[in-house]
């Protein structure tokens, strides 16, 4: 059943434990640091309910309406409708939230699209995943993911030598009802706003690492668990005038924190298993599910960013100079090559096993990729056509509170048509996109939430037909030998390649 | 009705008169530089035959099989059977064919899908085009075109200050007949092999220039017309082991040089309107159905750039160096992607007029930018991975011919399980591909065959929503004023916007 | 006579009028914002003070000590006393303050070496510059600059036709005192700090902009006058610890209001000349004297991202892993090689008028056009090498005031010998490097502080010898014509160039 | 004593053994392959002879004239006579020779400068060394080197398992006179001109490679030593005006291959000491000392490509475009700056032991590695300037031969005031510069020479003062704890970094 925005801004005040540097969040719905990020979400669910956008965003399972990304695709169709119900919560927020609710959701999803797969294994239990994810669409849950261990975690000789503690998250104890974890794992984004995680492992263990493998989709209000917080962007009295995109789109990155956790067996999908803990997500179309969406989020972003660079080169007059058009050209040039590539998934789209449809994987996994080399580049670009526009406005918009200060901002900021206020606001909101502390985070945030550059790559390697390739290239070499000559006699064989 | 190889090479030797230089040659098809050449085209027209190839390379129009590439497309499905027939030829000549006879196909083809555009304005004339087109399919005819004026075409006062003929292409006279015409067009790829070539002007002339907006498709054996070639890349006796892709390749390009040619009406389509001659192109679907090709062309290309690039760091027992897999990697990724931007054009396919399909424009164009911008750094990447191998081999492989030579030649040219031979042919094939005259030539063609990178940024720019993206921050901006503060109160609008 | 820090901050305290958005400053050396910039100001001042940095920092001028940054240098030995002393500088502040004393010094020291060119068109006053650099010099002022109109500033028909006052800087009224001043400049980086700064026009004037060319040098504290910050990083309350470069080195950014001030003609040092007041940059030394500083700045700079970057691949434990490695190495390189094209600037120095050296023209503005197209793809380096790090740490180091919190931290952030608070400071520290608002500003800064990209690439072509670069092609062409072949004839001409 | 350049190619004659493919070469300088580059290196013989040039490129030393490429530096001024006879010989050939006698020249005087290096291990032989280097400089010697094993070695466990015979070149016998070598040693460029081969090792070799680690200096004409060139580019006919740089340029690269070769015990340097082998090139000035000519020749080479660059710039009437013009002034600023990297090698060299002077080390390293980086990106931005303009000349200027095809010629091609014929000669010009397949050797060769990038990489890695990066960043977070705030009181410790 689907959630009102009011509903599911009093389900999460459900009293996790979150840090702010010392400081304890009481109720992260009325802090500072993530009352808006909360609206921003609610206003999210509101957008699935309304009724307008029914069938965009939601379709009927067993008599009820479920949110359209926890579809399960068995055509090119609903590859279509699942990227349409993507790309309308991308659009909503510009792509700037990398955890809306439908990331995880494609992640899990895709898991239920080979379930054998748990069972291929001693440790994976196809029927908790299964009745998990009935769970989630049933009850329009948003779960986010932490999956990474804590850098700190790699050099496991020296805890054992000194007495210390892991901090990479395991299992600690079991009993009949379930599991205990203590440790730490990384990064939890959103996970201020979202219902339940999934803790896993994307990067590969050990096979010694058995008690590490705990993979497991749970609430973060279980006790012992804590949430710490990176620096939040918001403060106390700030503007949203003065930074607009931090305002509604700080989605939070939370370490979590394990003490003495207890998890239910029901809630276990993977254990004691270090390989299967990492092939759930390649080994079904979960990987490529979940990155569908993160394609299609991108691509909202550089629309975004798009129509920002190219209003700020309007502002200052430079849209009509060569170079600068020159400039943007390439940057739409890039915008509509990306969106060929996610169109393309649909195209060129794979029958998978159980009559399930697949977006194609290699041409996911090089969008992906894409998308890794050239934010940076794209945002240094806009960064250049902004010039030092950002910095020749004042401190905050309140200038114009006391009437002898907005008397002089408004005569000397003014630049012809463009009134003070409207450059101010323009260039606050551009600002925001590349430069405030948001904006950075983001920068970081591009490179490396799929993983390391060379993960990215591997992904793309490991995909290709190198054996086609070669044998392009060997058809070709077998049709000639050492001695033909350059000559035009009848019986010179002609080219006769398979092509 | 389709042509034979045999056929085909019967009907080419037609009386042209080519130059090297100051040589005239006598038949194209028997001489050392295009003999090589006329075969592979050649094996192509045979390619076409093949009752296998049937449902792949031709249709059916008015109870004759034409080839695919000139079939007008209704639908999504008959923009994949074009894909699927360019694709095919591209992949037998590895793309590195510019001018197969699907390029300049698509380019007429196009036109008569908004065949009106001729009647907009005077001059020009749809009955003409649409005859045109019809002998082309009916008669299986190969054309190439030439529509660029010379470089030397730029001084057009100096001319006439001094009393010399100009260089560009024009109408000289006029009678009931025909058009007579004088000058030179650059550059007619091809032309050595083709049957026809469109002459015409696809960059804007200045409106004094009526005359030289003409706009025909003549057979290159004219009266008058002779083709000024570049240095060929074939000699008498090379052995094509030594330059594999040189030798089947090297498609010609050639000055078009006029003196008093006589055209018939029935083959001019543009007459005495500059504006026109140049809208043609890109007010009906030619523009973007010739650069569907070559994408498909390119990817070719890269594929087989790729299958090579990967042999040889598998010959040099690179392959396994963590940074030799990542470069392979990113290749690999970039490959996968611009497949992607390809496919993309179908599955975002539009509906023009007429209830014609067409490939989607943008990413068309967004596809055209990225090979232009990425076709330089991936064979220097390749050149990379070679090192210096192919300068470690003998001049050429005959060396084996001398027993003596081939003894020391096996003896410590082989490497492990690689032969001697074996190793040189990988080596001498990619020089060829990445280092050789002919692939320096490539590397300027695929710069510069849609135009200098600044048109084809322009393509790109002009084509952008961008009133579309400007209202995506727009519209966001709308949705706050200058006084909201960071807090939650009740009556805070929340985030709304249409996304 | 030199200051001591603790006279240089009294200086300060002189009533300048500065704006954070509607907050008026009352004192900028005990405000949240500024006061920790003003320390840092204070104590470059105590090491110039200091006996041991006697001869590296000051010389003898009239029996007095000056700052050596105000040295008229008459050898190469004395550009590199001068480029030691900008060294002593950039590295006491890690090149993190593009405006400190010795920027500006040596843009009017520069000025002053070839003061005729005050003399050479109406308007200028060589008089005066010599008088204010004399006091500049002897009453060790700080100086900083404002050198460019406002963005706001290019639409004057506008203004005029609304009856608005134009924003760009312009003289209002003259009398025999001196000039009234109304109007805006933009972006005296530094002016919180500094005691003096320089009015004038980088960039062209159009000849109808007399009344804009005016160029003074003047207190920061004229009535009237009033500085517009941009937003500061530093906020009351935060710890040093959690943004130590933001904590010493947010040097400032102000827009210049001027409301009626009144300027003493004895100020002025150009009036009612646009031409002569751009030209002064360019026709003299100034422009390079002053932007050897800044390459030495940015020198220092790498070598702290170096440091830097070189640390936390130590902490993360991958500075071993090849591809690491390698990128470290190519940073070094790059590193390495800037440092090269400085001191190359030493080696080739060139004699100037009036007995004075200078720095290599050439290589300065290749040193500039190196910077600021590498800077940000460095920092974008270090960003990857950082990975997520930074955002796996608590929001404050304020966590370790909690017992319990401070326990948590400690055993779970603590890797190897690698101690959690130590690594939590040194990703502070790189975040604050790479990441932060305080970083991000930088980013722009490098891109912006010499001019758009157009203008420094401008600034190389219009220095380059391009006749002597065409004539070493043309005299080799000189050396054949179109008939020598390739034979070994005795006859034949050797090749016989000038090299 | 000085040669003449009759009395070089008189030198040369000495009965070598060359092949090209199965064709031995009677004599190199009067065989098309090799007659023009014969005469090239004549001509920079007698350049060395004229009085005129005396003290630029030679000294004296026991009362003879010696090239000043075997003068031992002494001080920095030694080491800017060194330069500027570098810069002679570069500028003479526009850098397009890599192997001029001053090359290995360069590396075997460094060599000499910490000959204790010879005597640190066995094997090593000091007194063959300094014989051979008197040698050298004496006799007025050009020697080239072959210092890597061909690729083909890789995987000897292959070759005694199937009984082959190893490729790499080793000692195979020993007896008083000296040792026996058998096996091929890449790659010999210049080896068909030059008079020795220095042959040896820059790569590490592995402890049980004592056979392979053979250094020695040899005549070329040594009984059993076979050169297998690569593809010669000259052939018979050409005309210089057709590509005039690969007929006087084509240095030549060799394979050697060694059957049964006796070399006398004084001249082997380095002998069964895989460490020593390649150690003496790192651990004495050698390899510095070489790559100084290395970066003077491709300072000179810079320098001829944006000549002729710019000049096609003009003959297209391109100039002037604002695009055009921020393409030529990148290129500038980066030919610059790359010229600033050497002279700042010479601003900041280094004394070393016996009195020695050096170029800077690191400064040296950084500049190759920015060569390596560069000049494939620098081809490109020439080859898009060109766009087709190459393919649009006849392919010979042999067209002149004929009157009729001249009037054509000339009238068509005729620009304004750029005649065809001197079109024509720019174009093929520059298209030998970066499209010919002497141009395309010359994009491998640049990318190799100094070995792969890894390796370049490698040499700038281990020279960097890593520990004095890190304690910039350690210094400065010392002086900070984790309590500091953002106060000013009176007891807050400033900034006192060291700096």
């Amino acid at each position: 059943m689907l959630m009102s925005g009011k509903e599911y801004l009093a389900s999460i005040q459900d009293g996790r434990v979150i840090y702010i540097g010392s400081e304890r969040v009481d109720n992260q719905v009325t802090h500072p640091a993530f009352r808006n990020g909360a609206q921003t979400y609610a206003a999210m669910y509101d957008l699935k309910c309304d009724p307008a956008n029914r069938d965009l965003m939601t379709y009927e399972e067993n008599g009820e309406r479920c949110a359209m990304y926890y579809l399960q695709p068995r055509s090119q169709e609903d590859l279509r409708r699942r990227n349409r119900a993507h790309r309308r919560i991308a659009n909503f927020c510009f792509g700037l939230l990398g955890r809306t609710p439908d990331a995880i959701a494609g992640n899990i999803t895709g898991l239920t699209m080979k379930p054998e797969v748990f069972d291929s294994e001693p440790g994976g239990n196809k029927t908790n995943l299964l009745n998990i994810y009935n769970h989630l669409r049933r009850d329009d849950i948003f779960a986010t993911y932490a999956i990474v261990p804590p850098q700190s975690a790699r050099n496991k000789e020296y805890y054992s030598s000194q007495g210390l503690s892991q901090p990479a998250l395991r299992v600690t104890a079991e009993d009949d009802k379930g599991v205990t974890l203590n440790g730490m794992k990384m990064l939890a984004s959103g996970s201020a706003y979202a219902h339940e995680v999934l803790i896993g492992n994307v990067m590969p263990l050990a096979p010694d690492q058995k008690k590490e493998s705990i993979t497991c989709v749970i609430p973060l209000n279980l006790p012992g668990l804590s949430l710490w917080s990176r620096q939040p962007f918001n403060r106390e009295g700030d503007r949203v005038f003065d930074a607009p995109l931090t305002h509604h789109f700080d989605e939070s990155d939370c370490m979590l924190v394990f003490r003495d956790v207890k998890v239910p067996w029901e809630k276990v999908i993977v254990h004691d298993n270090p390989a299967l803990s990492r092939n759930i997500y390649v080994q079904t179309p979960s990987h490529v599910m979940a990155n569908h969406q993160c394609n299609v989020r991108f691509a909202a972003k550089l629309r975004f960013i798009l129509g920002t660079a190219s209003l700020v080169t309007q502002a200052t007059g430079a849209r009509d100079i060569p170079v600068v058009r020159e400039t943007l050209a390439r940057l739409v040039a890039m915008e509509a090559g990306y969106n060929a590539m996610i169109d393309g998934q649909i195209e060129a789209w794979l029958q998978v096993d159980h009559g399930y449809a697949l977006f194609n994987r290699r041409y996911l996994y090089a969008a992906i990729h894409w998308a890794m080399e050239n934010h940076s580049p794209v945002m240094d670009i806009v960064r250049e056509l902004m010039g030092g526009g950002q910095f020749q406005f004042p401190a905050s918009i309140d200038v114009i509170d006391d009437p002898e200060l907005k008397e002089t901002f408004e005569s000397l900021w003014t630049a012809g048509a463009f009134g003070a206020v409207d450059r101010m606001k323009l260039f606050k909101l551009a600002w925001d996109l590349i430069g405030s502390d948001h904006a950075s985070r983001a920068m970081s945030y591009e490179k490396l939430f799929v993983g390391p550059a060379f993960a990215v790559r591997n992904y793309n390697f490991i995909n290709a037909p190198w054996d086609e390739f070669h044998s392009v290239a060997e058809d070709f070499m077998a049709t000639y030998g050492t001695q033909e000559a350059n000559t035009a006699s009848p019986g010179k064989p002609r080219l006769n390649v398979a092509g």
